[in-house]
């Protein structure tokens, strides 16, 4: 049977996979980059140089991302559609890139199983016969994580992995005390009136990475000025950060 | 100055280790390990196998674990008294087992931002001149999904990731739908009324690894007996799992 594999490949240092993911890739007859136009080259960019090094014999198969509502990317209507559409996509190169006895993987950013649609989209595929695995990955949020030298949960209590618009929609959870955002193209701390530092990391893992923490109300406006400015120069911006109540 | 890196190892196996974890066990001086008692010896077995492959130079120290009271390990306050004595314990390695030049380190099992107490230690630990930094790693989390091929969130959604006491107290919270249980001493899964899927792991990584899924009213009587079974033959179990609320 075909065989894909979901490679978790670290959220931007290459030394980040792990020995799993680099026998994962040495097993690829053909690799599926999904592209996701100019803004993310870079992106592309670290996926292309670990198939290089650790894939050379892997065929490079271009998946274009369809087309989607941006606006409305975070509503399920929209997303549903346009997995519906990635599905087609991913089928037809399962289906025509590999032949029957062939392994082919996707390179996933971070680790798959926080806020990415591979697996939700494979699930969705059907009329072609595969087997799929996944390989974990580092996620950003666990870069944050070691790069500020914390915890994300504090003895016995929890940790919430959330949305900037679920953040911006419903402020701080009441029921817990440690807070990552991920997907925030809003700068939505910006609005927390809690009593709450920030640890704060963008391109995480990479030779860009910008680090800032500190009270929330004393430092927003540093990270927003940072922020700002680091996008304007290279053109995109990924961050993530934690909020921490303070005792 | 001494150096000391803390190492995420992941969650059993292990080729879950990075590149970035096998460089540094190879810069290693002297590597510390925990002692925690019999119970957790496969566990100990694991980082004394990743150094005798990764860093074969290195001393191994023990430090034996300060006692604490078990019954009350999730209290603040039976904690704080034993990190005071777990850094008092690390200081003292730092300080005799490494010359000022020297690098230590601590292999932590999964990632070192999950329910993991060694950065704290080292950030109570004064009267010795060190540096450390923290290399993350793949937790039982990401790979509890990674097995399941699932996401840990939903669309849009967030993810919750808690303690076995936290969810015998308060329940299923209100706020999210996907929620991670670690620290599950008490099978607190049974108590849950609301119509959730689980999905659960143990031994994960590990060539004991069991893993079910299903609703969990229909699932956690045959959880509970496969939980006991396991734990009779082994002596021990490290579980956890995604409570995920059925739409
Ligand atoms: C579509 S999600 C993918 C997350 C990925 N699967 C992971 O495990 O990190 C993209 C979001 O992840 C976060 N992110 C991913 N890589 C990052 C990095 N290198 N630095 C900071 N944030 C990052 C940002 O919040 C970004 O909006
Ligand atoms: C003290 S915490 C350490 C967690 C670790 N830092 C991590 O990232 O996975 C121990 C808890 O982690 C979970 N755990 C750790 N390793 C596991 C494994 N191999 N399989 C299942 N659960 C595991 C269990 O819930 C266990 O009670």
């Amino acid at each position: 049977m075909r065989e894909v594999l979901v490679i978790g490949i670290g959220a931007g240092d290459p030394d980040q996979l792990t020995i799993e993911a680099v026998k994962a890739l040495g097993r690829l007859d053909a690799a599926f980059l999904v592209d996701k136009g100019d803004e993310k080259r870079d992106l592309t960019d670290l996926r292309r140089q670990l198939l290089k090094q650790y894939a050379p014999g892997a065929r490079i198969v271009t998946i274009s991302d369809p087309p989607r509502d941006r606006a409305a990317t975070q509503y399920s209507g929209a997303v549903d559609d346009w997995r519906r559409k990635r599905a087609a996509a991913f089928r037809e190169v399962i289906e025509n890139e590999l032949t029957e006895t062939q392994t082919g993987g996707f390179l996933v950013w971070g680790d798959p199983a926080l806020f990415d649609s591979t697996i939700g989209v494979l699930d969705d595929i059907d009329g072609v016969d595969f087997s799929y695995s996944v390989i974990p990955g580092i996620s950003s949020v666990s870069t944050l994580a070691a790069r500020h030298r914390i915890g994300l949960n504090r003895v016995g209590r929890a940790v919430q992995i959330t949305t900037g618009r679920r953040l911006a929609d419903q402020g701080m959870p009441a029921d817990v005390d440690d807070l990552v955002v991920m997907l925030d193209a809003r700068t939505a701390y910006q609005h927390v009136t809690d009593d709450v530092d920030i640890y704060w990391g963008a391109y995480l893992g990479t030779p860009d990475e910008i680090l800032i923490q500190g009270r929330l109300a004393e430092t927003k406006d540093q990270i927003d000025a940072v922020r700002a400015a680091a996008r304007a120069s290279k053109g995109w911006i990924m961050d993530t950060y934690l909020l921490r109540r303070r005792d």
